[in-house]
């Protein structure tokens, strides 16, 4: 996607080198880092300089890679085992990320040139599929559509293009007018943070609102089309995603407003049989209690939001029942949240 | 109630002085400013250092006492037209505010002590109220309930007790052990700042989530029954209130989890048939884009929390429809949330 006139990926590999904009630094600066050693890329990761389920799998790939690169001739093997285990120790929750060691480790018992091609090969099969997600998503949004997203599925957390993001790219593109109301997505403010900010650099016209904003707007009919991404779709079509989305698909079913998920395929556990089965991740209170940002001079500071004494508790996901979902928007079509469609869609048996 | 071992009330008036909680301190610092002449105490209304319906009309009926204490013998008429109108023009869309000068300025055609009386029953009453719907509103609270609320309708909002808040403190005066989860309650966070201050004083066990958080409780039957504030009861039982209380209202009601309104029969406005009547006020993006709190050395900041160049939406109240509401804990009793209950409680026809 473009940035300033140029266009970038979330995070990509020239030679041995692993180039990906620090998210950490977003959306007060824009910055390219260079990582040159594997671990390296893996602090990248576990310092969340990138985030997003595609955006860690295409690091993690990348980071495979430049370890058969930097592996010596002898001890080969040991090294690359080790490297694996560091690579996949760094964000040990994310699937992506070892689908994608998995396949890199398997390349490059051919060659490192090898290694170095899948793990190019992931990177572009995340960014196409991302952009088919784009194509099949813009076929349900009219034009003047209003479309309200949550947290941020866009290019960041993605390759390129992103899954929630996506068909509002592929909208604006097409010609359509668009107009996205951006939850802010309380406590880490994905949503106000890097959705805004995508959304401002691709020129797509938006406003923050408070998650709280949310489901007045939708009684008022100003909202035509809900679109979040996932982090988890079960087998009978319960959808894990960013806390906030239940309450969001709730409220969408009581006006009436369609609330499709978008997500690449690889984000269905057919293992998973129903969302009762994930395991919610709590996160630490200071999400909640502290917040970031930049005073009026551009310093940054950290500063306590929040009553002192008292304590946050912090949940990071929700599990959206199938029923309140109106379709997946996948890179191969859009199906309802439903296991038969499912399993038909991953080439298996419901 | 008590702070730091001491009983205050929010707003409160002795000899000529008008002594105040200074609000816009909470909950970093706990500050009592006071107030010499009726200007300066209008200067407080207006810079909110005291907020929250009813409080905001006791502060009224002071500075109108003060006024009137302070009316020379010459031109004494012109002097309290004048000071009235200051004073009214302060939070022009405060009820409470017009119906407390009104009071103290009749009073005080009789004599400038007389005003004083008034606007000390003003205040009186208003405890009094909040403390009957304490009373009322403990008789649905049972042992060990977990109690949502959203936003600040706790004491600090009136002169004390509150409404929200007074049956949880009720009822944990009375013995019973209750829990409440405070909604943060973005933009301006009154649920995480004052709602969680007031709790921790009272030593009342109770955690801070944020918005998004609610509806994946509700959904475990975490909390067993919400009771939130009011700005506004249509005549029909429609509630206006705090943005965010309606999504909350309808996910409630998706988990047959009780939704109260507490308010002082004077937050009905019979005038007023249904909610589609009321005007929401949208108030200042910058509420939502910066925030404000402490470093971890305890200086302020105030920083941007949202990415530069995208604009907010920041709509202050919404409504949830009668239907949803449970019932409405008043001083007089608790009544449901419909026209011919509404009627009788306000001793007119429906």
């Amino acid at each position: 996607m473009e940035v300033n006139g140029r266009d970038y990926r979330t995070v990509w590999m020239e030679g041995a080198t692993v180039y990906m904009i620090d998210q950490n630094e977003l959306p007060f600066l824009f910055r390219i880092v260079d990582l040159h050693d594997y671990r390296d890329t893996c602090h990248a990761i576990r310092n969340m300089t990138v985030r997003g389920a595609g955006a860690i799998g295409a690091a993690a790939g990348f980071a495979m890679a430049q370890a058969f690169l930097q592996a010596p001739r002898n001890g080969r093997q040991e090294f690359m085992e080790n490297a694996r285990y560091e690579i996949e120790s760094t964000r040990p929750t994310a699937r992506n990320l070892f689908y994608a060691t998995e396949r890199v480790f398997l390349a490059g018992k051919q060659s490192a040139e090898r290694a170095v091609i899948e793990a190019q090969d992931i990177a572009d099969e995340d960014a196409r599929d991302s952009r088919n997600i784009g194509k099949f998503g813009n076929e349900i949004i009219r034009d003047n559509y209003n479309i309200g997203t949550h947290c941020n599925a866009g290019w960041l957390a993605f390759v390129d293009y992103g899954t929630a993001l996506s068909p509002v790219y592929q909208a604006h593109r097409s010609g359509k007018n668009v107009f996205v109301y951006v939850d802010e997505t309380r406590p880490r403010s994905q949503g106000a943070r890097l959705t805004a900010w995508e959304l401002y650099q691709a020129g797509i016209p938006h406003v923050i609102i408070p998650d709280n904003a949310t489901a007045t707007l939708m009684s008022q009919k100003r909202i035509n089309l809900m679109i979040v991404g996932a982090d988890r779709i079960a087998a009978n079509g319960d959808v894990a995603n960013k806390i906030g989305t239940l309450g969001k698909a709730i409220v969408a079913r009581t006006f009436n407003i369609p609330f499709f998920v978008a997500a690449p395929s690889n984000t269905i556990d057919p293992g998973c049989s129903s969302g009762s089965e994930i395991i919610i991740e709590e996160r630490g209170e200071e999400e909640v209690l502290y917040q970031k940002g930049i005073d009026r001079n551009g310093v940054q500071h950290e500063i306590l939001v929040c009553s002192p004494g008292s304590r946050a508790y912090n949940p990071a996901f929700d599990i959206t029942p199938a029923n309140l979902v109106s379709g997946i928007i996948t890179e191969k079509g859009i199906i309802n949240a439903n296991n038969k469609d499912i399993m038909s869609l991953l080439g298996k048996k419901a």
